[in-house]
């Protein structure tokens, strides 16, 4: 591993880190971000990137460090979370595999506005975001690429603020337990995939105050004990919580 | 004006659209997203727009309708807004000169998830969607100013969701108020220039609560009647909502 490659002051156990297996490559051209790239493109940056491979709890990158790599999940579960001085952090996103994180600090040169953290064992493409600067000049199907992975994230947070002003939190926690089961009718018995600071900063209420709104959830029908929750009309909770009706 | 430029279902008043004058030509050159642009390509997205002129309270797109146009705000004031189905709107943003918007539904090709509307007589550059697309890939140039107005963008969302998530709403109250003055220190008189209604969707409360949430800024030495607000020490209000902090 060249010295070029740290993470800030930090720099990555070098077990961890590695370059681009064949397999890596056949996997990256399936991501949504790089779907439409032509061959020398994925070619290019899967040349400069590393993958990098992260145990549950690693802090990947800190608020207010700067943003020197864009990062793409692979595989497992990153969290991101914000904080302001003096106050708890919380949950903003928690995202998926395939998803590539945080490029709006990447692309503006500023610090990170939120910190990540793996929330399973993860594997992370890295690109240094010199590369992926001088990439975007040269390839401009990359630019289209990341446009577009910009503008479905940025749709994401308009829904976050609007619900986040429009419903209440009772709303918000029905609208999370639904987002946990791709049934739509009938009932449905979860497991919360998440602990519970983590689900009230996802929601956008106190840690103390998570039990309270689940108590305000009983008269929708949703009952729960511990990490797992019933919930007894999928039907009744969508309409309760409206939804899918952000663009009616 | 041809067929072709129709909005939706409503067609502009002919009066109030025109092509670009030379003045408006080097006007745009001089907005953070084309001022990069080389000549051409400036041209030719000045001669694919128009430029449409709308009176206070105008409703510019409905929240819902397919985003065909990319909209620029040249002068004047314009507001998003979001609803939910059986409530009120609520304010995602007060844009200024200069700002694009809604980039995301324009590169997604997805409906608006916000409405806007004109808060003052405003003039707006819009450039058909399709034409955008198609100079997207013809000049990367374009492609890479989008990018950096989008990421500008996201990062006022995540600071926008931090906020709702971690501070009160005596807070958010505060940071508004300090929005409307450049000084930070000693006291400032100010006219709020929105209606109740309007603060607190930008604030994030519900207007009957509004009142309540100036009453407790009060031993933060604000002071408000009617469209006037003092603040007493600019330096203690800052640090009360911990201005500037969130990315420390």
């Amino acid at each position: 591993m060249g010295a070029s490659f740290r993470h800030d002051a930090r720099s990555f156990k070098e077990k961890d880190v590695s370059g681009l297996s064949e397999e890596d490559l056949s996997g990256l051209s399936r991501l949504p971000l790089f779907s439409n790239l032509s061959d020398g493109c994925l070619r290019k940056v899967a040349d400069e990137s590393r993958i990098v491979r992260y145990q549950r709890s690693d802090v990947l990158f800190g608020q207010g460090e700067t943003a020197d790599w864009l990062h793409i999940l692979i595989e497992g579960q990153v969290s991101l979370a914000g904080s302001v001085r003096n106050s708890e952090e919380t949950v903003v996103d928690i995202l998926k595999s395939g998803e590539a994180f945080i490029v709006a600090a990447v692309l503006t040169g500023k610090p990170y506005l939120m910190s990540a953290k793996a929330l399973a064992t993860s594997k992370v493409l890295l690109l240094p975001a010199a590369k992926l600067l001088n990439d975007l000049r040269e390839y401009p199907e990359l630019a289209l690429a990341m446009l577009s992975c910009l503008a479905g994230h940025f749709r994401t947070l308009v829904t976050e603020v609007k619900d986040l002003k429009l419903k209440s939190a009772s709303q918000r926690l029905a609208l999370y337990l639904m987002s946990l089961t791709p049934r739509r009718e009938g009932s449905a018995i979860l497991h919360l995939p998440h602990n519970k600071i983590l689900i009230a900063g996802r929601v956008g209420v106190r840690p103390e105050t998570l039990s309270r709104v689940f108590f305000s959830l009983k008269k929708e029908g949703v009952v729960s004990e511990h990490q797992t929750v019933a919930i007894t009309d999928l039907k009744r909770l969508a309409a309760f919580c409206h939804e899918g009706a952000e663009i009616i």
